[in-house]
């Protein structure tokens, strides 16, 4: 697995029960993954001698991130390496324009959606939001990630217009996108092996905060049969459609009109973290079996309601310190940690709790992040 | 972590998500733990400068096995290092004779029992078989695990006199039990923190074959409410009785006149295992929360039935091609594999199945186990 965070961390836990032996691609020692595993080689995904080097004597290799360049994947491709995603499919996580051009291809419902010319954008921008309203959104359309290369504007003024000059003068290829006016933004996740067995999760739903995942609900609340039935289907065709192997999570927008699709991703997914406790195969190992193209594990859920929350750094870096209370308050509470440093918003874990009564589980799940990112301090403030 | 076995393995796996630095002394690179852990010491469990470079720097030790000689553990406590569980405790899970003697000064029953003195032996056993009848359970004092170590007497005639002489004369210490009438064996799985919190898993059934447990049954069927609660109980007073730290295994008869206890194991037991996906704590985590004085995790069952099989190899090394089938033949079976190489009748890992049904759950885990031992012989064969 290239990339060393805390989805490979993650994978490996999972490839440790199969016998699977894993072996990671970090930048450094000190990365999630690293930290960890046995096997771990340093070097730079963005590098096509680390990667070759890395590659030697692995059967398949999967990514932890989509940041690899597309050129050194199929360069690894062309040289035998079984690269799974492929660069055919990855591409599509990796070029929200040509994520957008494909999935509208094949009737796909996407945002109203443009290349942004490198020349004249104020023109360009005003005719679109005449045709879309606003706000606008502004995205780069190769490397962002957890709201990063995500900009709404919410009206083309002057300061709208410095940004724009700003990030195509610093050569940032941008996509204009109409605001959906979503009721709830939803996740579908499902697997799908180079065999062509496809396994589909329940579908979840997605609480974001300042554009980072902060709550995952599975199933999504009140989300009748026939919708979650159209999203499993619309993530499994995506995944057909591109010849996606492995993991894809496909993040939804829940509008009055339907299901509109926000992003993809191609790899275990923070909207599947609940899947460790809460269905019968994580998606980890999931995604090792879908890679290896062994058959796929059952999806099942493991109770009537699962919830997830991240855990954010707060302003203590001694975040164990914090376990003696989360661990002693609810005994069920599962804590996964990052073995990252913490710093104030980052990621750094995630809580999981599961039960019959949704709201318990909620306040269980989210009392256990806010406390071990606030500590005694949560009691003053909230 | 002291020990690079498959114990040691899976608390790695569970030290992941509590994000705890998990350190394991193993004898060899290739050992189950070893190779899929970061911080892999290589050393001698029975070298005391082993024992000390390897515990620098370490908060708590704890093992993978009962095999680290006493005198050694305690050399480590006299020179601060905090073990867990401890010398004074671990000694009865070494010692048998030592553990009958103390369980029965505080009216744990146990089977009848003696010292075999080392000399004139023959007297001595007919003495005891005229008391408790035949056969007769000759024990190892140390040392014995998997059925190693202990020989049941069907009689005295030559062949016992000339094992009781061989042993003896090998300097084995010996005690003799009366052979319990059991209808079924039984575990007790419990863990004590160092602040004294204990926490009891439910009551299961183990079936052994060979002396080696093939088949845990969670919860014991049929088991009534009272017994399951005495059988918790007799693990707890045992743990606080020895000051236990960390898990403990009681392996307990069930008779017609009560419980009687077999063995005691102090640290994660095969008869936990099915705890990973059975309970909301896996008994792995749950020893790394109690060495590390950490609040204990919920031992509630996620299934009303839950049954795990060992794998044991079969002649065929290569069982991973034999993942394809039962992968496919039961998308939710959860199946465990250590990286030993295969010998026959070894314990190559397990598989977890659970459901409602237990019949259902049973015969699948049966399968899963068997199909990787025996890959398509199993059809012809079973």
């Amino acid at each position: 697995m290239v990339g060393g965070g805390q989805l490979a961390r993650m994978t490996h836990q999972a490839a440790i029960s199969l016998g699977v032996p894993l072996r990671v691609l970090a930048r450094d020692p000190g990365e999630s993954a690293a930290q960890v595993s046995a096997d771990v080689r340093i070097g730079d995904e963005r590098s096509l001698d680390d990667l070759r080097a890395f590659a030697k004597d692995c059967d398949v290799l999967t990514w932890d991130h989509e940041h690899v360049p597309q050129e050194l994947v199929r360069a690894l491709e062309e040289a035998g390496t079984a690269c799974r995603p492929g660069s055919g499919a990855l591409l599509h996580a990796q070029d929200k324009l040509v994520m957008r051009e494909r999935l509208t291809s094949f009737g796909v419902p996407c945002p109203a959606f443009a290349r942004v010319p490198s020349d004249a954008p104020p023109a360009f921008l005003e005719a679109f939001a005449r045709e879309h309203g606003l706000p606008l959104v502004l995205k780069a359309t190769r490397g962002g990630y957890d709201g990063k290369g995500v900009w709404v504007l919410d009206a083309l003024d002057r300061d709208a217009a410095e940004l724009v000059d700003r990030l195509l003068g610093e050569g940032v290829d941008l996509l204009v996108e109409e605001h959906v006016a979503f009721r709830r933004e939803l996740a579908a996740l499902v697997a799908r092996s180079p065999y062509g067995q496809g396994a589909a999760y329940p579908i979840v739903e997605t609480v974001q905060r300042d554009g980072i995942c902060h709550e995952v609900i599975s199933p999504a609340p009140g989300l009748d049969d026939d919708t979650a039935a159209e999203a499993q289907r619309l993530a499994l065709d995506i995944a057909e459609h591109l010849g996606v192997t492995g993991l894809l999570a496909v993040e939804l927008f829940q509008t009055d009109s339907g299901l509109v699709v926000n992003e993809l991703a191609m790899r275990p997914h923070n909207s599947g973290h609940w899947t460790i406790e809460g269905a019968r195969t994580s998606q980890f190992e999931q995604h090792v079996r879908a890679v290896l193209d062994l058959p796929l594990g059952s999806t099942e859920a493991t109770a009537p309601h699962v919830v997830m929350v991240n855990v954010l750094g707060g302003d203590d870096p001694d975040v164990y310190s914090r376990y003696v209370h989360v661990m002693a308050h609810d005994p069920g509470v599962r804590v996964h940690m990052y073995g990252k440093q913490v710093r104030p918003g980052r990621k750094i874990g995630h809580v999981t709790a599961l039960g019959d009564d949704l709201d318990e589980v909620r306040e269980r799940a989210r009392h256990a992040a806010d406390y071990l990112r606030w500590g005694p301090a949560l009691k003053e403030g909230a």
